[in-house]
């Protein structure tokens, strides 16, 4: 049986990979990050999906630049919407230095201890905030810098990263989700964090996108 | 006055480093990492060299697997010498997965945090472990992936990782801290972290190797 990593946020995407590498008959771990991100009801959410899946979990706490984001900065409010498919360049104060970046080397760090064969992300490149870590080319270019600077890349066996949902749509995830059977009522997207979805921040409007287009009901709103 | 992330070990590669950044008047901070490792005594020399440069310090915690390396694990015992030049796929049980990756990882967040304009990093790739993550091709992938993955990449103004020791042999390291004045007896370099250097271990025996090499006395020994 092939192992896999699977980096799980438990927000809707992340869900919907771990349902899917599911499917494929992996051995899973899942590793969540707690960076004290301001929405971090969704590590509860991580949990549930990990305790439903019958997976392992590695929950990793790391400490970012504190002022780094408003993710982060309590002194610095979650913007509402919008994304900036428009403007590559104008990039949101949610934006996370290097977040994916770390998050990719542990777990290459994790899969190459415990000899996985794969890193599963859910980052996406079509409904998204323009974060520059979620895109094919930075992946592409990640890929070969974990090819040239761990022992399993240079013996010829590298990790792969895969990203399942790198070119899709959020109705299309949604909808992959769907057939998948993701119960959906156990994702958290909202930046914010509080009790209910905020309905207003970037990734409660993607969200939201994403279920109207697939025409399916968002169990949280 | 430009800005530096530089990352001190404690070991006598980054104490180099450190002074040779701050002979070319950066404000600089330095990045401690504690990883469990066995000789996280050079977390104590790190403290000691950013009190007498009076630079910044930011000292991480960070959680590797556990098993990974015979680094951290208490079960692997640090095997002696020698260092692999011979063949570079013969990686000693010394090597943790992904390592440096992840300390350029948490640079790049804390030098797009902190607008610093370069990351110094104490790699070298002559007298060495054997390590994929010090080589000049890791190197090379990893700032093209930054380029791609991060703000500042994308927007133009890439962070630089700038690796001045990658290609000197260890006397030229030597001979480079005598004449910055590196205080050689602050440095820790031992991967067993004991009270005395083991004198065995490949990082002994390369620190040997370039004072002897260099014709400098090392207050250590």
């Amino acid at each position: 049986m092939k192992k896999a990593i699977v980096l799980l946020s438990g927000g809707l995407d992340s869900a919907v990979v771990l349902y899917y590498v599911r499917k494929k008959n992996y051995k899973i771990t899942c590793l969540t990050f707690n960076y004290n991100q301001k929405h971090k009801r969704e590590i509860e959410s991580a949990k549930r999906l990990v305790k439903l899946t019958k997976t392992e979990h590695i929950l990793i706490n790391i400490e970012l630049p504190s002022k780094s984001s408003s993710l982060i900065d309590e002194m610095k409010p979650i913007p509402r919407g919008s994304s900036t498919k428009i403007n590559k360049i104008r990039i949101p104060t949610t934006y996370v230095p290097a977040r994916n970046i770390i998050f990719l080397s542990y777990a290459l760090s994790y899969a190459e201890a415990e000899r996985a064969d794969n890193i599963f992300i859910g980052v996406n490149a079509i409904d998204y905030s323009g974060y520059p870590d979620c895109r094919p080319e930075f992946l592409r270019a990640f890929k070969r810098m974990s090819k040239l600077g761990t022992k399993r890349g240079i013996q010829g066996q590298p990790v792969d990263v895969i990203a399942p949902l790198l070119n899709k749509s959020k109705a299309e995830i949604v909808r992959l989700g769907s057939r998948l059977d993701v119960p959906f009522e156990y994702t958290w997207s909202c930046y914010k964090g509080e009790e209910r979805p905020c309905g207003q921040c970037d990734s409660c409007r993607l969200r939201a996108k994403g279920f109207k287009e697939a025409g399916i009901k968002d169990p949280l709103t």
